[in-house]
């Protein structure tokens, strides 16, 4: 079974989000799977996938503070400047932490870790709003004349 | 044709440890397969995986430094700092390697380069047992009637 | 459905080159499927892959410049240097970035953003040719009777 579907994300602000609700939310097909994988792909160069502690909101802010002292602004090498101070910084980000995730589904539902979340990264000031692409395969439950209606 | 298991690893030290031979080990069902991919998912977000190296040990020792010299303890910058100074650092690094790796199948084997094998990159002092899924797809052989037995 | 090939590039020098073109000239296969999920897999640990900005070569050369200040050769810390001051940068370079990507496939095409492209990410100095693994898996087009040939 394949399942895909594009899905545009309100623009966030700069920063990291968890989005795992987001994007189960908009994958009713997912429940129906009995062993699986979901491909999460982001498209855009600026902006990133990872997969990170789901709960506390201060390792949110840490990633967004670490990654911008690891891959600073206005630095004097950059040449590639014309689309403002965050625009290298976003892309060089986006290589380090990846376009997409594919995830294990078992039993019809994501087979995460406990503190596992799915983060968007916005590596930009103004990134506006972000497209998904999401791609869903897998067996499906073998239901039986016998099973429950 | 699917398949999933969960593979608890016994707990590693803090660094980067080749995995190869049990991630292989626990898939019996890999050999059936002429044609597929092997997905590696770590359901953690304090350690991660990478494919690298395979035959020096000072390579991964290498790994290790780097990693503790690029993403430090002790971060006057970092806010979240309750679960021990390797907690935080261990979320970032873990986001820089990624939760999982994807590997061809060919001809019932894993179809890696000679030197790239599996890493279990442990990123906490006591990380403990670590859980991975595998999930493998891909089409089997063809066993015609005048196959050998 | 499930395709598979190798692909081996010709030696670029070290730095970031675009080579969507080349992975998808060496897949006529992929025009036929609806729906579907392309992984590109490089079988080396000093040379990696990732998805960037298709339009500048500026932004490849920041890349390349970014990783070099990111990852120093001659670091006092390495132990692994008998392989020549490039090697062990290199293979840090290759796990910050990832051997292989994961591809949506729509309609018979990769279904990337428009400014996404393959980039191969040479970080030896003298790498030599790199071969890539492609592996193509998803449903193809029904084509029904009526269909024109």
């Amino acid at each position: 079974m394949w399942h895909t579907c594009d899905l545009t994300l309100k623009p966030h602000p700069r920063g990291f989000h968890l989005i795992t609700r987001e994007v189960v939310a908009a994958l009713p097909e997912l429940s129906t799977l009995r062993v699986g994988l979901l491909h999460v792909f982001i498209r855009h160069t600026s902006a990133s996938l990872t997969l990170s502690e789901n709960a506390s909101p201060e390792v949110r802010r840490d990633f967004e503070r670490y990654f911008n002292h690891a891959v600073p602004e206005r630095w004097r090498e950059y040449e590639h400047t014309l689309e403002g101070d965050d625009d290298m910084p976003a892309h060089i980000k986006a290589a380090l932490l990846g376009p997409s995730l594919t995830l294990p589904i078992l039993g019809g539902r994501l087979h995460l870790g406990t503190w596992q979340g799915i983060y968007l990264c916005e590596h930009r000031d103004r990134g506006g709003a972000r497209t998904l692409t999401l791609t869903l395969q897998g067996e499906q439950e073998v239901r039986t004349a016998s099973s429950p209606k």
